[in-house]
């Protein structure tokens, strides 16, 4: 399954990207595929392998802080694989034109 | 932690209330605390009780659907208990007058 | 359509509540139907009038906060009515027995 | 602002690529600066802009369906510009080594 999360910490100030860092070193270190961009963090694996990733990003956030506010939005296809590339792909197939960035 | 959760299934028609009722179902066995709205279910419990719950919705879901979408909220505040109620009533009182239905 | 909404407040500390109550007292006094619970506050209306609400939710927060989330999840059917309660009816009444509260 | 927004028709099968490629020519043609990954659209703009693009990518696809679910994400922030890549950049900054794809 193909699932994207972002991790909000409260009672920080306004500036995240401190502990948006240090998610994406947990992240890159689990080996799972993933993409990075400006509103959350894409992750494939299965339920285990990509929930095991999400409770260990919040564990070590929640060593610091107080609260966290989490998002988590899966999309689980039956047999498909490759899915961060080949959503995105799919549609680009389907755009009269190129312009998937 | 307080989580709300809900399940979109893919592929079976616009009417998706026999999937929530089954969902309901299986949180009312959990025996966790629980409230179901008009968008999603709100569930609290520690980390592996709440996910624990969810992954089963799915697996029972994903047994006769081939395509489903989840979606996540978390609010993971240490120490916090009884949120269900208590989030509500903590804005009620700063509320002017009780408009809280 | 119905809609779901939340507004977090970064850099203000971990409490939200005072927050919380201000949009509730925005809400309240649009006149549309509304029903608020722990993760958020449900509405509905049609598109302007929901969105013009949020805009204003969001227009009052800003005056004093530099930066806010805000998330929005929108279930839009043609021709439906009354769906804060008629959404959690249609779901019970296929629920083997009586668990919403 | 920048706002995340992804649209699921429902009742129409489990594969949706054709409606998101319809949508991505909308935003496309809007002018306004758009990064499209796998689990949605990030758009950049004022608040009318945005939401003005979104209602005109529902208005579009509600003329041939009969139920669509939007999720939208909003980060506010006074006075920040060119996000979809400054948010990336500013983490990018903070990780030990190069590892943003």
């Amino acid at each position: 399954m193909i699932v994207q999360f972002s991790i909000i910490p409260l009672g920080v100030g306004v500036s995240l990207s401190e502990y948006v860092a240090k998610v994406i070193e947990i992240v890159d270190a689990s080996g799972l595929p993933y993409k990075f961009h400006a509103m959350g963090t894409i992750v494939e694996g299965d339920w285990d392998e990509v929930m095991n990733l999400i409770k260990k990003c919040r564990d070590i956030l929640m060593e610091d802080l107080e609260r966290i506010l989490i998002d988590i939005r899966i999309d689980d296809r039956k047999g498909a694989k490759n899915r961060i590339e080949g959503k995105v792909l799919s549609v680009e197939k389907r755009v009269k034109r190129t312009i998937i960035k």
